[in-house]
């Protein structure tokens, strides 16, 4: 596929920044994101540095966009990616209203490297009772009344 | 089902724990973590307060947890959250290694409660061609040489 110029650069960027992450100690990684265009943010992985699982190089781009901009809404945003999002990345540019993704490697190409995104891909399509991890339910009665408690209460704010 | 009581007690924390969080500005969600029956990380969703999209309590629990323990691996650790994780939290649990997670109510609920985690579900088992946001691919060689790279790098972390 041919990209479009600036998707292009934008796209080389991303990669760029997951090169040189390599030496620098974190995950091969890169996302950048942009709004109208402009440059909001450039992150890589930096899950072992930060002893932060979920500094993924997307969660990360997406924090600082979000920061930048002052607002958990990026729907005017293009989103960057070296290598395919997993399904945590993927189920954050969702909930931040990213509508498009640019993107180098695959699932494939990260599996080969050790990553394996495929893995928890196919993990969230099972029932509970049928993943590698435990998962039990208690109290369901006062979980949601919480969530009626929400339903009901005059000044939230929906996001 | 009937929780132990040390997970009854944790839960009760994390529902809790999203009851307050309404008045207070976030969504009606909480999560606890405990590592060998110590509780380590208790958080609240700060998405709206925060402006951030990814701040769902089990991901701001995991990363209180994280920098607690000083690493990325959770693997000693439960999660209790007042309701069943969405995908970008169920994502999160997976790479933090996380091997047993406790909660009351569920996407069902969520959903009645506005927050629909179940569409996430489901456009994460789509082909990307079929999803409702865009995504595309370029600079394949690119991307894949670095991986390449993490792959031959002899002072790489894996994780």
């Amino acid at each position: 596929m041919t990209l479009k110029s600036i998707d292009r650069e934008y796209l080389e960027l991303a990669i760029d920044t997951a090169f040189r992450n390599i030496t620098e100690g974190g995950g091969p990684f890169g996302a950048v994101i942009a709004c109208h265009g402009r440059l909001v943010a450039r992150a890589a992985n930096m899950v072992v540095p930060s002893h932060d699982p979920t500094a993924h190089a997307e969660i990360e781009a997406i924090r600082q966009a979000s920061a930048l901009l002052g607002t958990h809404d990026l729907s005017d945003c293009v989103l960057y990616a070296s290598c395919e999002p997993c399904p945590m990345c993927l189920g954050a540019i969702y909930w931040a209203g990213i509508r498009r993704v640019v993107y180098a490697s695959d699932r494939h190409g990260a599996a080969a490297a050790g990553f394996d995104d495929e893995k928890i891909y196919r993990e969230l399509t099972h029932d509970k009772d049928d993943r590698s991890i435990m998962m039990e339910r208690g109290l369901i009665e006062q979980g949601d009344n919480v969530l009626r408690k929400w339903e009901e209460y005059p000044d939230k704010v929906r996001y």
